[in-house]
């Protein structure tokens, strides 16, 4: 019997035309002989908005739907408003896909550099939620541009929202050896959420008595990432603060270069969308000098995801054997890394 | 002609009364013999809230009104639900008192340690709004408990609110060498009240060309603070990313055991209040334990703001001495740090 992947590509804006193009090597290199890899090339991005200023059209959500899973490189361009992709593609394919578990793994591998002194043990995930909290676009402004204008911002939350992102949550951290899952959130500020939250929290809770539970303002948060790291095995927390506590993590766990990240909508309605956490980083692309890294481990991601775990295992595997003698080899290109990655992987 | 300080004193939980009793030894050593200083001690946080059920009432603001200044501890203890003092008393006194500038600094002084490798070269403030955002209380729950339970938060934003905290911050970074101010927000995601805080910021910047400006969404903010700190001179900031990166900048310059802040009202019409970051740490309460330092450090915050520069910068200079010789002593009480800061001050 033979199965088909059938994957949307996005390369993106930036850099992402290059490690996207490393992540597929990657992905060919260890996918199994009877699996029939096809992929189909989407532009969406700078090039498209600025020639006609699309970003994500209901067609192009029907196509994309069509698909197994989307592997995406970088959307940002310094040439487009801030905001206009972030909300009209990113934002918006979150949405319309239901990407409500968002996934981000941080793992510090032998031989990787941290900011943080010491060399800490770092080896935790983030449940961040994906489709609510202040991401909904809700809020307004009056008075725009006077004296008088005011603008507001809504965080919503619902119990239906939160509680199947914690359950999510839950089940991971059943899963791993520690079995300990933090909340994160500011109840003693935002009552209203912060109650909803730990209240659901809490009654999940009672359904995975094996599983350790741990509450955490995120102001702390911060200050355990950098002082005592190795206290977090997973983390559930709401959309804001995962975003912002993620990029923390990514930095102290060896830089947004190795970040990956899942857009997870765990009930396969509707494909889910892997990416490294970096951006385009328009400065350094078609040098061949960005780190495909974070692309690859994001294809892990995906084929974990799609219940290809051995080969997940395999691609993380080649990854920190790379990470761990890059210390004594020269710099290499995008493109090279990739292909030891593809090496390590097949062989 | 005779001088006066007229100064409500509210040590409140923990190690609060430990704290405040040095921060107030070290002022009264610093302070020039012709100015009289006057104390009157206020009772606030879990003792008085389990005795009276009461937090702050409006008899309470009206007498905290006539000082010319609040010294605070620190409020907090697990016996009072999470949020009821936090919201109670904290937030609503910064409310009432409309406390918009909550000034934070963060200085990695020579021979303090940090959880960052390389000591890093550390020296910036953070003004931090204090009386918008989502910290307003706005927002509500519905169909509370039950599976359809929605909770919002709205966080508002005014132009009123954000040029005035914005005008301080460029104020200070202009006193400053540098003269760079940063502006931290989430701009392409909240985009009604990032559109006011970019429009507003970029208004008032027009008014300080010799304030070189930058802006840097939160989420990368927080990279920035573990692997580039150095780039950071004054931060302008929202109420709750305020709370979060200056708990971060806290972590990564010396720990919160050295972090000061200030709750001001630049324009005098109610006092300010000043406190450590920390909390009331009851773990180590009543034990002799606690470092001082962040309470010494906003009693020279507390100074400047009444005018007082020379002796503030005698307690931070005192501060620095005594930290960089820490590495060489044995291990001191609280009073015993506090005596010789004093002494320090003094000579
Ligand atoms: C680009 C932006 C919309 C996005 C977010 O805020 O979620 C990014 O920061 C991320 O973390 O994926
Ligand atoms: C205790 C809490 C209400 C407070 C805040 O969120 O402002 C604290 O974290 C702070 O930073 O002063």
């Amino acid at each position: 019997m033979s199965r088909s992947l059938n994957l949307a590509v996005i390369p993106g804006d930036g850099i992402g035309q290059e490690v996207v193009a490393e992540g597929l090597k990657v992905l060919s290199a260890v996918l199994p002989q009877d699996v029939k890899l096809e992929t189909k090339e989407y532009d969406f991005g700078a090039r498209r908005y600025h020639a006609t200023g699309e970003t994500l059209t209901d067609a192009d959500v029907d196509a994309l739907k069509r698909h197994d899973a989307i592997l995406l490189g970088a959307i940002g361009d310094p040439s487009v408003p801030s905001g206009v992709l972030e909300r009209g593609f990113l934002l918006k394919l979150r949405f319309a896909f239901d990407h409500h578990v968002n996934l981000r793994p941080s793992k510090l591998l032998p031989g990787v550099a941290t900011p943080l002194a010491g060399q800490p043990e770092i080896d935790f995930v983030v449940v961040r939620e994906g489709t609510e909290g202040p991401y909904t676009g809700n809020g307004g402004t009056i008075r725009k541009g006077t004296p008088h204008e005011v603008a507001t911002e809504v965080s919503v939350n619902t119990a239906f929202g939160v509680e199947r992102v914690v359950r999510d949550a839950f089940a991971r951290a059943q899963a791993r050896p520690r079995k300990k899952l933090t909340l994160v959130h500011k109840n003693n500020v935002l009552a209203f959420a912060g109650h909803l939250w730990t209240n659901v929290f809490n009654q999940v809770a009672e359904e995975f008595p094996d599983v350790t539970t741990d509450y955490i303002h995120v102001d702390a948060a911060t200050i355990y990432l950098v002082t005592d790291p190795a206290r977090f095995d997973v983390i559930v927390t709401d959309n804001l603060f995962g975003d912002i506590i993620t990029d923390l993590a990514a930095a102290v766990s060896g830089g947004i270069g190795v970040a990956a990240s899942g857009n997870i909508n765990p009930s396969g309605d509707f494909p889910s969308m892997f990416e490294p956490v970096h951006g385009s980083a328009p400065d350094i692309a078609g040098q061949g000098k960005a780190d495909p890294t974070a692309t690859v481990l994001s294809v892990a991601l995906l084929l974990r995801h799609l219940g290809y775990e051995a080969e997940a295992v395999r691609i993380e595997d080649a990854v920190s054997a790379d990470l761990g003698e890059r210390g004594s080899l020269p710099a290499r290109s995008t493109s090279e890394i990739g292909d030891a990655l593809s090496v390590r992987v097949a062989g």
